[in-house]
């Protein structure tokens, strides 16, 4: 892409800690490197849709390296889901005279930018999911924010657990991946950790915590919002709503803490961390990781590498198919699981 | 009591952090300045009621100013509702050759501990409480803690909130006073704050609600736990067990939420931050409360001030009766609500 | 002061965390509740100086509360040090119809602030320093989240001191008072704490130093950048230019390092914190008092309490003469240093 | 090595934090899975040079794990400049029946167990340094913590320095790499990043600094501590000893703050970070990798698999030959400098 073209960006999906710091790494190496302008959609897709767009110069993005969220605003339209689309999108660029885009977004984003490449609209993706499940990189950022807030709230929770001879259920987030439960136990010396990848017995779960009591300390059980019983029980989970209408919170892991309350005869509480796990400022390894994510996707419009996407590889940034990047959810493999089991207990 | 004397000292009622800051400072002034020598007892009153100690020395007390929890364990075990309850405690304390108590607690605690002053057993109070409740003193350390966690989860969830356009309510300790609601409330610059003081109309919330979104900001909707609508529904409480048997978690805040959703028609999420605002490390203010605590709880065993407890008045460390203690809840004064007012919407 | 009365604000001496949150409370309130217009002067006196004005709007203070600085900056500018200054001043708030003044700042400010009362220009203050300082209030905000600042340095510092038996002197802000030095010292269990109140003994700190390795434990000495040594030694300090026209960087603290490592033959090392202790996000505690400090200060002017400073007493917010608020140093009590001696070594 | 072997664990050189996660990964994995029994020696190599030992079970490593420094202590005794250094080391092993070591270090730790290896002592390593200039892993444990440490500081630098329209030079750990000036400077969006790895032009540096002013925003320059003039100037470092016998504090970053002062006529302030950048909790991904670290190298030791290091590579701990490890420093490549510069000024 020549220098004075027109580049798009927009952030879809679930809000993240690290989108601005890839807004901010957009812009100004667009500017200042390439000669390009940078123009926000607002909404996700549903900025290029509605031609609602807000100029990124370099005062836009000054201030906003570390601050949570997205100055874009989100949102989870799917234009494969509208009508007339594609057609729509490709009215607003031509409008607002942009000839390319960068969409930062998790599996449901990407896929909309692999299909819109495909259908003649030149995108450039940046991965971005909380839950780290996404295959083709080894991290994304806001994992790294989420597993900080989630351990520092195990810290807090083992001095409470243990002055009250109590079990503590942290529920954290992971629908299908548990990397969250998992990386934030290991951190936070959890004597349970269970994750979405594999079905728990619960006279398991009681075995550890008993043996946790025995040696005169508290137990603490992470458990990632996903995780399903192996008996099969229905559990609902949090977000869902419940036969009331009312919108659950806390879903295994209310329900585990009051299965060890009944099976241990031992006080057992649940916390479910929520939204605090994906909001505020991003760590210093999210926001290095969004930084060179997206000066790397801003080189990859100019050289014109379009239903690529920037990756982690080790300590590299490289490209890969938009195809490969959505094709397979990254769960934590049952050998990593293994791994950290010898510490349970 | 002349140096040589063995003094005891318990946690009583909920953990909280800066008990272990007392314990360090009466533990080194105790033995450095007065000479006397210090008895843990552990789990609250269990522990005078069982014989249940442990030795606290220069060593055990080295590590442990910046620790949540207690050390000594903490219950709700109350000697008065105990067979033989205040004779156990005698004896124990003659068996220990103990002459004297120091109870760290709150206002069930320090009630006890007026009541065996009255019953023959000498005690020196410490004031404890995470919601600030106690009347006869300015504050009470654990209380900054707590707003502290829940200011950081407030930050975070703005965030998440502003890039969603989406209600956020979250949910605080408070049973009967709103305290921290309105101190996180006032420092996360909340658009709602709701105590537990006078009950709230679901409308006037609707309408600061709906100011927010119109001026293209997002909503944070502080609420203590024992917040009341004012139709008086009845609302099942984080903690309470509901029909089915379930611990409940998140009253007041998630049935607020579905509310706000069905009234306003925007998305409106609930965060119950639960045990995670009363464990891990003090913040520096109430390190230094609890220690200044310490340290004149353990003069005033020296100058035989019992039926004391130790309270702060502006910035200093003063004696009341701990009849005075217990007389009344400190509840937030409306004047202090329709302060914080001002900045709602 | 009838609504419509445009009222000026301004930031002067140096920045301190909680500045922001003081320029929000005013604004709000100011427009919400009696209809003023709120105009900011940039850069401390220079801004009613040269008539540097930003418009205070709802928009412009609704992301701030959080931050550290202040958004009007500031500067260390004295109207009475330049010609005409008053004159000047009067001019401006003529020019843009300011009939009020609220000064947010240290002694300087403040006494400024006090004068041109006096001289016809009608002011309320709000104090704020860093060093807690200020006679006439309990606290000033910005000490709070200086002495957290502090003690999570103290705390870092602890584990490695210990690992590698090593002595660590801790550099803390406060020219003339303590304040800083002692509850970061209480609050990080320091093993010396030595304030600018009282001249210190080398060899005193020597003694602390040599019982703490005796038992086994590495000593953390937290020094007041004014603390003087008792034999008189002329030792630089921080900020202050050497010989060679170099700005000092560790003046008391490394000075003490050297002398600890040369007589007790023990490596001493010095950690200076300097800047890192007055930026960044005010605590919660900062927020919540200079929230507060803000609202009575727009109430003081609506009232016409001209000449008057708001106050902290105890929990409530008073008024007290200007005058009365710079008249005397609040250094710290030699009882306050006697109370945490007992803690040393 | 059958169970029942007894394995020893030293920890080496400067103190990290991640260290005692690396113990208690060790000891548990060690006792629980293997049968091993393990020994700790204290202070590096000093412990088996002196037979100076502590007993690590599963009560010892309880509580470490979010620990900084090390339980073990510390030094940086090298046996190969010790008289008989390896035989004493064998003799210690001998009398204590410890069959194999871990040693947990630097590149001068590391060299030692490989030449130890070579001598018979059968040792596995396991990879320690802040600076994270070991060729052989992506990552080590520490260095993700003292990046954290000093974005925060930028953070909190960054208001200080607006407020005051001030420049500030921060100066980081990293004699011979500038991994830490690399990554907290992305993260704290620092507007001059100066590594070790080639030396730099202060007229560039003022050039930065004055497009930064001329932006109408402040400056934060983010310097290594082994950072060099381009012209050859002598600036002591950090840690040295300067001609007065005096231990230097701020080597390049107060040189060059003065520096700036001078060419620009703009107010410069410098900030040395020291030791607070090693202690203290680590962050939780050094905490996972830590852990992980352990638990891979105690599995080592049982396959016997000496001479080796565990290491990083993507999301894999693998092994790696001692030699390989410790052969070449890893320095930041010029091209993740060049990546960076665009986000300058």
């Amino acid at each position: 892409m020549p220098a004075g073209t027109r580049i798009g960006v927009l952030t879809g999906g679930g809000d993240c800690p690290g989108l601005n710091a890839v807004l901010r790494a957009v812009t100004r190496k667009g500017i200042a490197v390439h000669g390009h302008e940078i123009v926000g959609f607002r909404s996700g897709w549903q900025g290029p849709l509605e031609g609602n767009t807000m100029p990124l110069g370099l005062d836009a993005v000054e201030d906003i390296l570390a601050r949570g969220g997205t100055i874009l605003g989100s949102s989870r339209t799917n234009p494969y889901k509208e009508t007339d689309g594609v057609e729509r999108i490709k009215r607003t660029l031509a409008e607002h005279e942009v000839d390319a885009l960068i969409a930062i977004g998790g599996e449901d984003t990407l896929g909309v930018a692999e299909r819109l490449t495909q259908d003649g609209v030149p995108v450039v993706g940046v991965p971005k999911t909380i839950d780290n499940d996404l295959d083709a990189t080894d991290y994304t950022f806001g994992f790294d924010t989420a597993v900080h807030i989630a351990t520092e709230a195990i810290d807090r929770l083992r001095t409470t657990a243990e002055s009250h001879h109590r079990a503590l259920v942290v529920e954290v987030m992971g629908r299908h991946a548990g990397w969250i439960a998992l990386h934030a136990g290991l951190a936070g010396g959890a004597n349970v950790i269970l994750g979405p990848e594999k079905r728990f017995s619960v006279d398991q779960v009681c075995d550890w915590v008993q043996q946790r009591f025995e040696r005169q300390y508290a137990p603490i059980i992470v458990v990632a919002e996903g995780a399903i019983p192996q008996d099969g029980e229905e559990v609902l989970q949090t977000g869902e709503t419940d036969a009331f209408g009312h919108v659950r919170l806390g879903g295994v892991g209310t329900w585990l803490a009051d299965e060890l309350s009944r099976r241990t005869g031992k006080e057992s509480r649940a916390v479910v961390l929520g939204h605090t796990q994906r909001g505020g400022t991003p760590t210093a390894y999210d926001r290095v990781l969004a930084t060179r994510f997206g000066l790397h996707a801003v080189d990859a419009v100019s050289e014109g590498a379009f239903g690529k996407m920037v990756a982690l590889r080790g300590t590299d940034i490289v490209r890969v198919p938009l195809a490969e990047a959505t094709a397979k959810l990254k769960t934590v493999p049952l050998s990593r699981y293994a791994e950290a089991e010898v510490l349970f207990g």
